[in-house]
């Protein structure tokens, strides 16, 4: 079956940025076939974007979509992973929850104009189910950590989670299992060497917290006399297969180590600043040749799990920590939540822009919005102006999966209600921990 | 006539920021006459708010409407000012463009939960007229600059528009005119003072940009050995009529300055961010007992008129320069859109909350969106992770200006059609000037 998506302003996002208004792109089953003013092959459907933006899905590189039952939970406590997070983790996520949270946070997502993520957390043979019933892009990472988690009796019971988990979706075609060591001050030395060997083992990627908190990089001074990142680099931790979350405390040695061992590294600036703990270096990443991608956090992080409020905050705030209003155009800002994260993930030669014989991950942005007029720039309009609910249109792997912003596949009301069914006790635990909370 | 709202969580964003869970609102032709769990007098038509949150209408206490033709001309241009800015409007900025322009900017405004402006530009009187034909409170402040300008052949030509425009207005129920000289590095301290003196002799409020850039700080320690602030007050012209847009710039003597003048601060953090500025210290304003509103400048600064994504930036950015995550409550930061700006406009006895015998300026958001669930704390879910295209009703005034996203008394294809009418001639050069924009 080939679709005919035309009326479109087309952003390619291939290496010359090539923009192509009024334009026409076809697909067949999965892959684009043809792109550009007018295509000329046969169609079997059309669709008509109404002179909307058409761009590549965005990329989510580091998220915990276990976690909706958590946003906005506590959101301006100081202590609220000790005080909320770990207690109501460990007691009441199931696998259950995980799994109907992570259906609704794919929904979000995909109502976003995300199409592929890169998701941690506990439970992800759930989350990688829950992939497959949305037909979403994901790449889904059980994390390893040093203590019981709630799906582990003891400390590091992740590594014999992924031994089990990994092989049972290795081969499916939308779905990459990882091992994802929780940070690098929750894991020893030995446990994050064995991780870094299941992922060599199975040729998969390894996704961690690094670089993030002021006592991680306190405890690595104390310990070992150097930063997370020095320390990954000298045990042999660090390589092509590794995607660091956050890197808000690194040098410029580290910088160099990251760009040597090609790692890539997930920015999660709404997430970092809501909790006040800094700026990652983005502009000597880029210099560097790092590839970054975009990442929004958990739902409690950064609250939302779309990327239109994080190109703006990126754009704006990165033009002030470099006294520079003419860095960062709006482009190179598109470019992170779309090739770069492609790059960051290694799946740059299946999507992130849309040209022939790439897979067809694709958004359309409606224009008729009122802060979308006038319309000189569509990388501008996008970063600056657009909002998440401006995404008519979203595609994955050439199935549509959102159509004049509702979901094709489930109904968004079904996904809710089966996760507050799901969330009943946590719900109830929930608002009794949050009473307790006094006012500062 | 009596309209009843219902099945709303209401955020009444009174002293006690009191909350009602499944509340009431009963309002009459212009005011609330009962707040609560349930209402008891008798009414005409009711309003289902299918468990939206209800609160007071927020005020944009900073913007120039008139200039939605510059939106994303140059977004990432280093010298924006000077190459499109300056040029295009005092060649093809007319009369007609500033009046469609800003009947346009008040429709986007009214869509994303705006109720009351602070406008500041040329033609005011067609912004006047705009804002009386689209029933919004505004306040319409004519620019007083040292050189001509499109409305003037001579510089300083908006006092003598002032003298004219101000007794048109002076009386209208919802409109407030106002005296605008451009800047402190824009006015000589002899027609500042002229404004000043005007502003006095009419009783109206003057607003004025000030220490928003690094030369005009410059400037005024060369020239005066003081600052603008220090400046301001020495020649005594602040007072409480008195709101300053940006203040970035500012040291704790300024801030003294202002509080003990009780002069208004208009903070415009996403247009002070992306044009690389700097960050007002919002932290010492507010524990200094300044009244601090929201803008969100012009459409060529911040390009969305909306303060959703705002309010999200001011708390994530104002934590990360206190290094403090539980600084900024989600409350504290509504506050700054609602009841702080109407206190900066002196008209908190009018709006900015939702109490009985204030007027019925309100808006509901819709919870049904997939980003507001679950819903542990309203205030969370509204600065964290609504967006404006989630303002469901917009009343003015007691009148019903938007429901279900919708305009109730224009077109909003129709206001777009006449905008792009009107600015047929400004867009064809505008383009001109963008295609000779080099690449950087
Ligand atoms: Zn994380
Ligand atoms: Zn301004």
């Amino acid at each position: 079956m080939r679709t005919l998506i035309k009326n479109v302003t087309i952003l390619t996002m291939n290496e010359h940025f090539d923009v192509i208004e009024d334009g026409q792109m076809l697909i067949d089953d999965e892959n684009i076939i043809e792109i550009g003013k007018t295509c000329i092959q046969k169609y079997d459907q059309c669709i008509d974007g109404h002179h909307g933006i058409l761009l590549p899905g965005m990329i989510n590189i580091h998220t915990h979509l276990g976690m909706i039952p958590f946003r906005g939970l506590g959101d301006d406590c100081p202590d609220r992973l000790r005080r909320f997070l770990f207690p109501l983790e460990s007691k009441y996520m199931t696998a259950d929850l995980v799994y109907h949270s992570s259906k609704y946070a794919m929904a979000e997502m995909l109502l976003s104009g995300i199409t592929t993520f890169m998701d941690m957390y506990y439970f992800e043979d759930e989350v990688a189910k829950a992939a497959d019933e949305m037909k979403m892009r994901g790449f889904v990472g059980e994390t390893i950590v040093d203590f019981p988690s709630c799906d582990s009796q003891e400390a590091y019971g992740g590594l014999d989670y992924c031994r089990w988990f990994i092989p049972r979706w290795k081969n499916h075609p939308l779905i990459v299992p990882f091992i994802a060591p929780h940070a690098t001050n929750t894991n020893d030395l030995e446990h994050l060497q064995l991780a870094h060997q299941l992922a060599t083992q199975y040729n998969v990627p390894l996704s961690l917290h690094a670089s993030e908190l002021d006592y991680e990089m306190d405890y690595f001074q104390k310990e070992y006399h150097m930063t997370p990142t020095a320390f990954l680099d000298h045990y042999d931790l660090l390589d092509q297969n590794v995607i660091l979350a956050h890197c808000i405390h690194i040098n410029n040695d580290d910088i160099k180590l990251i760009q040597k061992n090609k790692s890539g590294i997930a920015h999660c600036l709404v997430s970092n600043l809501k909790a006040a703990k800094g700026v990652m270096p983005l502009k000597e990443l880029l210099e560097n040749g790092v590839s970054v991608g975009l990442g929004t956090d958990g739902p409690s992080s950064g609250n939302t799990l779309e990327l239109f409020s994080m190109l703006k905050m990126i754009a704006c705030v990165h033009k002030t920590v470099n006294h520079d209003r003419g860095a960062f155009h709006a482009q190179d800002i598109l470019s992170l939540a779309t090739i770069h994260g492609a790059k960051a993930l290694h799946i740059d030669h299946l999507v992130g822009s849309l040209e022939v014989g790439k897979k067809a991950d694709f958004i359309i942005v409606e224009t008729d919005s009122v802060n979308m007029y006038p319309l000189y720039d569509p990388y501008s309009a996008l970063v600056y102006s657009a909002n998440p609910s401006q995404v008519d249109t979203v595609f994955v792997n050439g199935k549509c999966l959102v159509r004049h912003k509702e979901l094709q596949l489930e109904k968004l009301s079904d996904l809710k209600q089966n996760l507050q069914k799901a969330s009943q006790t946590f719900s109830k635990k929930a608002l009794e921990y949050a009473k307790e909370m006094p006012d500062e």
